[in-house]
């Protein structure tokens, strides 16, 4: 059964494909699932990792709050229960802030670091967005955190051009949304008040590519520039027209550059 | 006393000055007290005219849902017994979007049309968003509404380095946040609900202003460019580094731009 | 007649209008005939100085090589002259360089600065556009010339448009870009080498008004991000689909952002 | 030799490689040497078809004018002397042109498109930066050349970080700026005059990738925006920080984002 054991916790996790190893950390309100349509085109060539983290899909749920921390260490449990190295570590939105904080204290275990719609601190405005989701999640009302918390992902370009999904996905979301769900969902953004390591950035220094999107409105451009200009040896990278939900709205933007830089073996220097 | 009558509900306003006249109309969680600050230096040269929408402010509450055309009457009905002319219409967010229905309408009794952070369409994005807002208000829970509604208005740069302020007005507003603001916010927000000029903006012929906020998270730089395509007769401004609500963010830049485009005279053709 | 004498030289200036005092320096390409169309307008309110810098449209030209700093105390000279005080100092690109040098060393006579299209420094890149620039008058060939600087400090959108105007202009301007013109601009691109206020543009106190042009491929929008962020009291403001010369391609959104700065009184203060 | 006739004239060629072709089509400065820093990676998984242009590198010069469709014939005569089925097809700048084009008239051979820093027609804004260029290459002087064409080319942030680098680069470019590379550059800038294929974008029906840098000035956002909202099937991307010679300033930005769209088979749905 694809689960390890920490401190007493059921971690779920997935190995698919051969090759180099690219660990996958999910956005919070994200799984395993999501990375479904993902999949045979990444672990074509690579060994794809894919954990849920603590309160997150098949991973156990918790009874009480905790820093985003431990979601390091269950990282860093599932590495070393699969006896992985040199690994390349893929975040995205919340998995982004967990795989910062993993490259800091765990640098020896990476390759390349990987970071879409990512910020390098939950601010006092981004942290009171995220009182406004705990707000929803408490009103224990699907409907409510659909509304609070989904269109402002999105593009409004995208969201109006697929307003068919996005209704067969708030369907589908209005399932998913349920009191154990929501709950789970405020522990995971308390987990994130107070992360900061925008000051720390200068001391990673594996390979690392950044990536935005023009219309994200819960980490904006702005923030990924300051990832890009703390890192010193850092690739950046805008995808135009998209909101905060990248691999959702540009899913072949999204994979040809995750891809490509996994793919291209060392870098290159015009001289 | 500053009240008019329009369908047996008072309608509140004010002028203040002498001179070429202006009517302001407020943004959907603002009222004529939002513009306390800027009355002595607009009304310094202007005979200002402020008035809070139905719903809004000291004016009467409705007690059903109605449509924003509603509101362009209510408009009509103070510059009818101000018996003004060739006035300068400015609206912001939702007082855009009924200066822009007013345009439409009445454009015989304008001079100049002023359109900051305004969208010419509730698309199905913004509705959404609308809704999270409506659902925040169910809840009638003041900190709820706030933190829903509030930050998301602000660019994460204004609210993070002046959250000593934020705060202050969290304060102030939790006690405006009231089950009757509430509740009329709910149906202002519907009223928006369905608005659509997008494709008789090119009717406007009068010369008119657009001002985009650069992180405008809610009427994002792209709906300003619209307006700004569909206008014959247009100008087209940025300010930089700012939110939604752009008079809290940048009075300064906010007033300047505005005196600016009523003071002058006639166009400048470059010949 | 309206000339003073500095250094032995002749230099040209006119006053239009009475009011708060306006003086306005021009770019690098322009002489004060640049600002026909503009006067009557700017001049209702306000007492406007023109003036050429040595070098310029009916001002002496110069024998030999000299840095900016001598066009400062041109400024200061009609300035002194016309014993004016308090004035508001508006300069565009090359103009604006000397507002920026004139402001740190006169700030005492200044009450506003405000700045179209301008840089802290001449770097590496700007000083190479120059050398295109001189390269292409030493050819002696109008054509040469009018290719090599007039399309690149328009929009794409604005020199296809106006495609016609731009020919018109292109006809008037041969007759402009007469051997001795072209010396004189040797000169006045050479004094702009090695300009570099960036590190003292904090130690500037006054209310600033900073204008970038989104399409400005010669002093780019980054530029002007950095005066914003350097001086403390300073506004910004973006003009959306516009090149270099701004006042050509946008002059009533020109004029507009200019008198409106020069018309409010006092900063406004939200509490 | 790898040399093929066209018309009487040698066209240089270079094959590198074995897997799914991809045939680079040079900017109109560049020749197959551009490319040597590239080779090692892109043809470790790929077989890569380097050519130089009539006019360019190795090729043969050409005795009169031509338009760039002479150009798409070369690039065919290539192809059909290799036998080659399927490509993929990238160009940048002038060879995106011609890629353009290329994929009109001979859809059926193409796989995938691949288009840098390229626009759908010379426009009258780019004709008379490009006439600036033909003047400066009439000077037969190679600084004058450099410092009309180069400097522009950059992005103010990369030039000045790196101006050893472009100080190296200046000193090689003076010895490759000879006479007859000047007149060759004449003729193929001029052989883009006319260019126009904006209305038949819609035409392309094959999948192409679409990649912008943020400061190019020479083809700016802009017209890359065109081109994505003019062919059905593409995908767009953003250089942050980069100018038009994008290969030069992000190396490995550029080849990631290369790699990765040749190297993901097909097209991820999201359901």
């Amino acid at each position: 059964m694809p689960f390890i054991k920490y401190n007493e916790k059921n971690i779920y996790y997935e190995v698919h494909g051969e090759g180099e190893v690219i660990v996958i950390l999910n956005g919070i309100m994200m799984s395993h699932m999501s990375w479904k349509a993902f999949i045979p085109e990444l672990s074509r060539n690579n060994k794809v990792v894919l954990l849920d983290f603590l309160d997150q899909g098949k991973s156990d749920k918790m009874d009480s709050l905790y820093k985003q921390d431990l979601q390091v260490e269950v990282v860093k449990a599932v590495i070393d229960k699969l006896e992985l190295n040199k690994i390349n570590l893929f975040g995205i939105s919340y998995g982004g802030e967990v795989a910062l904080q993993f490259a800091l204290k765990y640098k020896n275990l990476l390759n390349k670091l990987i970071l879409f719609n990512t910020t390098s601190n939950t601010n006092s405005w981004l942290q009171d967005i995220g009182r406004g989701w705990i707000n929803a999640a408490e009103t224990k009302d699907a409907e409510t955190f659909y509304n609070v918390t989904i269109p402002i992902i999105y593009s409004p370009s995208f969201y109006n051009k697929n307003i068919d999904w996005m209704n067969k996905r708030r369907k589908i979301l209005y399932k998913v949304f349920k009191e154990d769900f929501l709950i789970s969902m405020i522990r995971l953004i308390k987990s994130a008040e107070g992360y900061d390591v925008k000051e720390k950035l200068n001391k990673i220094d594996i390979s690392t590519l950044i990536v935005s999107s023009e219309y994200d409105f819960i980490t904006p451009v702005a923030e990924q520039e300051d990832i890009y200009k703390g890192i010193p040896n850092s690739q950046y990278i805008l995808i135009r027209e998209c909101g905060h939900a990248s691999m959702y709205e540009k899913p072949n933007e999204f994979i040809n550059i995750l891809k490509g830089y996994l793919f291209v073996e060392k870098e290159i220097k015009i001289v």
